[in-house]
């Protein structure tokens, strides 16, 4: 790229983020100058999008932006954070001023949003890649760890994992609208805005600090995310399958039990897996009604190494073709 | 990659980096939380390397590795700040245990040395690319920030610039050695080892905090580096010609003229360019003896605005082919 082209980027996210008083020397200089609270951890997460692995090169430049930020504040929520700042290295093959608007509008709208400042980058010529880090805090001492779980203790998921599978896969053209199947074209809109736009729950992060006792954002499907964080519990899950949360759209889209699949194997839905101590469950609950805050009880914590789901109490088995339904 | 693949990854970077105390959870979690000096600032970089870009394929992994931390530390200590924690983004075609052994080494050693903990990171499939985020400290208030320089301030840089350009030259095949010439091995391996694992000038950037008005670090060419501080200043700057100070190596290559023009253009350098207000410059030639520290004055700041070069106290001319050496 030229050095034009490097200028007109710096127009683009000069005012992208939010303004904090925090920020003694923003973007600029060498590097950010940041006033960080004294009793207060910092919290620090990195992640990359990479064209043909995250997203395709016809996906909105908008939902590009939006995505690259909210799977690092998701990373913040899992550890009960408050994002504050962020870093952004853009690596592109051109400068161009329609996708990098898109891009900036859908980063900059959810940064302000979160009050997150934009306080550095660096822009790079080369293949499409996008790295975004985000700084936070967190109060001493640390909570909701992915290794803070017991056994016994309750597992519960926010929102409706799958949906952003489901998105995509209308995206892809896996799924079609066929309205008198059901799939209508608002069901086919609100599965890729769920894709498209993942809502990190950083506000949900922020209150099960005082419930919850391990948490872990589930970016590579729900099952999996649940049996990492057991695992580094030293503990065991077993996820109920009649309690797994699929939305109606994903349930007219996919049938009731492919959608339950989606629910516990979809990726990149940036939802919260936790666990919560029985004895803090009814407090939760009233503090944070489900029906407000939209969580759901899945499963539970045992002794037993590895992550089951069962069904009527039996565990299921999952073959390549999926979860067999019918087992015993 | 396969999910294999990825844990290779991990094996590589696990004990890559310094242990700290502060790191109160490092790589693991779905973010790092650190525990800063409530007297400091935060100071944060961020700076990517690209394949083709900044690197070729057969260039040593050690040096990439190296490389891609170094840009950040040099960031840092443009700012006077002491390097804590890094994260790491790292997107790969493919996870060659021959490549990743040599990276984590190179960037590995160059952590342990400055005391930075690895604490986290991302690791992607696709074109390969490097982004690496370094967070540190510096005591307020800011200092030595670009905009910082007065009129009459003493420029000075740091070590020789250029160097890195001349060995980017051996690698290219550009420059190629010739005994008989004066062009010997040593002095290609010596341009080779500036440019594969430049220094960065933290310990120097620390010390400056109680001297130096401004500062940069020459990533992008001394003379253009020097004219983006004056310019943040709201100054002008002129170099003096006969104070470039050119390595006894790279004037053996390109001869006195030509060393000078790669002193003021090369890139890649890493070296810190900062001003020193004239009432400064006697104690800190007694406390950070030029001999020790390896620095030398090259110009002053004044009120016109621009960057230029003065040979005998008049303007040089700049054209395609270089500096015109005989304008008057």
């Amino acid at each position: 790229m030229s050095l034009g082209e490097f200028e007109l980027i710096d127009k683009f996210f000069r005012d992208c983020g939010a303004r904090r008083a925090d920020v003694a020397v923003g973007v600029g200089d060498d590097a950010a100058l940041l006033d960080c609270p004294a009793d207060m951890q910092l919290v620090a997460a990195i992640d990359t999008m990479v064209l043909g692995n995250h997203f395709l090169a016809h996906f909105p430049a908008e939902s590009i932006g939006h995505r690259a930020l909210a799977v690092n504040l998701s990373d913040l929520a899992a550890m009960g954070a408050k994002p504050a700042w962020a870093l952004l290295a853009l690596t592109l093959t051109k400068a161009d001023p329609v996708w990098l608007d898109g891009f900036a509008r859908g980063f900059g709208a959810l940064a302000r949003k979160h009050d997150v400042a934009l306080v550095g980058g660096d822009t790079t010529s080369g293949s499409l890649c996008i790295s975004v880090q985000v700084l936070g805090h967190a109060p001493r001492p640390p909570r909701m760890l992915r290794s803070g779980g017991k056994p016994g203790d309750i597992v519960f998921v926010s929102g409706t994992p799958g949906d952003s599978t489901g998105g995509l896969a209308f995206e892809l053209g896996k799924f079609t609208v066929n309205p008198p199947a059901g799939i209508t074209e608002e069901v086919a809109a609100y599965l890729k805005q769920r894709f498209h736009f993942p809502t990190p729950r950083v506000e949900l992060g922020l209150r099960l600090r005082d419930f919850a006792s391990a948490c872990i954002d589930v970016s590579d499907g729900l099952l999996g995310d649940a049996g990492k964080l057991a695992e580094a519990s030293q503990c065991g899950v077993s996820l109920a399958w009649e309690q797994l949360p699929a939305s109606s759209q994903l349930v007219a889209v996919a049938g009731e039990a492919r959608a339950r699949e989606m629910v516990l194997t979809g990726g990149e839905d940036y939802e919260l897996c936790f666990t919560v101590p029985p004895q803090n469950v009814d407090r939760m609950s009233q503090e944070l009604p489900p029906s407000v805050w939209g969580y759901t009880a899945i499963g539970v914590l045992g002794e037993r190494p590895g992550a089951v789901v069962t069904r009527g109490g039996t565990v299921m088995h999952f073959s390549h073709s999926g979860f067999d339904h019918f087992a015993s």
